[in-house]
């Protein structure tokens, strides 16, 4: 396996040591708990987390003006709650907590065991679930994917302005009613603790409605032009996005060169507006990946003035 | 091939449209130059660029704090001499032009011939030409790599100053008297215009010293550890960095994971300390890339508090 690493056992380790080195705003407790090096001292503290293997997705959003923790666990493996619940305490200025988790099983239960141990020493914790995955047809099993990152930037910004914990999960809950993803792969992510390819695929083939762990995709066909992609996708998404203007994340998959999520950009925009859909704010990079895989999901979100206004707030995250 | 493109004869057509779409603060002209839409009104103005497939470099640090403008050529193509020129004129704005140029034959000779243009135009154009790839022996065919990119920093903080032209060449010059990369890749890079990678290289293979245009390294060896990896580079590095303190930017090829670019930060960082040298600043992230190129380069520059002071100033670009 070709991997700039130095033994699969130490992977998050590894990471996490050099995320501290070279930002010296944050620390990493319980080796795999990254806090910001100076606590907020008041305003609902945020808390985020899951599998790693998204970088840099979560622990790279804990910054003034995102997150205060993310709680990291292995390689596409969900935290412990006792790691949640570390994280809490050492978030928790009195203001409240809320917990941002991906709709994935294991992540859920973890962090609700968290909060409801949190809950016992009298800490205020509130959590909302991102599910924005529409690769997935059952709403109740939707996957939580790059539309997460918006709402740690939109929390983050309404926690600095002093919104309340139940304000805040109403507001969140409010961005998520409307919050609609879906990606593709041209490749699948080599997972660097097993060796293992998350699908096979031929040279030939691309997959449609992936997630981010190395699921396959809902279709797969030969590759396609960048129009043809964007077709796929944007149909699919406006199906589920009533509103005419709309913010939208074209986020790449870890693999995939800038250059090509650009292109990519210009031809989604083509579909929108074929659609008829009028875009305000554009986010173009790698936000939520999924390891070396090549690839770039679409995240709509209906607009919203204070979306918006959160969205281009300063943040000291150098990855929004 | 399995690229996100519609047609290769639109790659950087369609790359820079998307990056127009997404990026209000920039302007395409002649197709290929990217400009600040608000015309920088005083202080000298930096133009830099060379072929495409570097991205973010060199279009996406156009930005207040850097470039005035970047010369976009096709895919590992030199731009030509009357789109350079065609930048210069754009920014100049009466306290002359500086031109940032990566040390390849086309670049060199094309910005010069654009150079000497627009000096019988009476614009006052000075050049610096970035050599700090010491993969390669001779000194005079060193080619310019990620330490491009310090300087596109370094100036754009200047200009902001006030610097006048001939001190700024002077002071670039300086910075690129110590400034030292190398890098290496597990895999080549996919050329989308030609269909081809850059090189071959078997399943378990490394290369040290490769280039940013698909050019084999120096060195070819069975993968090794990111410890062992480190130490090659930094062995090598250290040879021509005399500093004790030093500035380190630790650059993704395209398509290397974050996750990944922090795990060999810690064992550069490592291999720094054992060599006695201090980081008093890290650089971590995809700034000059080769397409989609798994693999990173290491640049180093002696510490300097002006530098240290221009890097962290603000800046609008969202990739620096």
């Amino acid at each position: 396996m070709k991997k700039l690493i130095q033994d699969k056992t130490y992977f998050l380790k590894d990471m996490l040591e050099g995320m501290r080195l070279t930002n010296p705003d944050v620390d990493v407790i319980e080796d795999t708990v990254v806090v910001r090096a100076e606590k907020k001292q008041k305003g609902v503290a945020l808390v985020s987390g899951g599998g790693s293997g998204h970088e840099p997705a979560h622990a790279g959003y804990v910054a003034q003006g995102m997150l205060d923790a993310a709680v990291c666990g292995e390689v596409f493996t969900s935290p412990t709650p006792d790691k949640v619940l570390a994280a809490i305490k050492a978030v928790d200025n009195g203001d409240g907590v809320l917990l941002i988790v991906k709709n994935y099983a294991g992540d859920v239960m973890n962090f609700e065991m968290a909060q409801e141990m949190a809950q016992m020493e009298d800490i205020a914790v509130e959590m909302v679930v991102v599910a924005d995955d529409i690769a997935i047809e059952d709403v109740e099993k939707r996957r939580g994917v790059a539309g997460t990152v918006l709402v740690h930037k939109y929390a983050g910004y309404l926690s600095e302005q002093g919104v309340t914990l139940t304000d805040l999960k109403e507001k969140v809950e409010g961005l998520l009613a409307g919050v609609r993803s879906i990606g593709m792969a041209l490749t699948p992510p080599l997972v660097p603790t097993t060796g293992k390819y998350g699908f096979d695929i031929e040279a030939d083939e691309m997959e449609i409605g992936i997630g981010i762990h190395g699921e396959r995709g809902i279709t797969r066909t030969t590759v396609e032009s960048a129009e043809n992609i964007a077709q796929r996708l944007v149909t699919r998404l406006v199906t589920e996005v009533d509103a005419p203007e709309v913010i939208v994340m074209l986020n790449g998959m870890g693999g995939t060169p800038l250059s090509e999520l650009h292109i990519m950009t210009k031809y989604v925009s083509e579909q929108l507006v074929a659609h008829g859909k009028k875009v305000t704010h554009w986010l173009v990079g790698d936000y939520m990946t999924a390891l070396d895989m090549q690839g770039f999901s679409i995240t709509l979100a209906p607009h919203d003035d204070n979306l918006l206004t959160a969205l281009k707030a300063e943040t000291e995250s150098r990855y929004f």
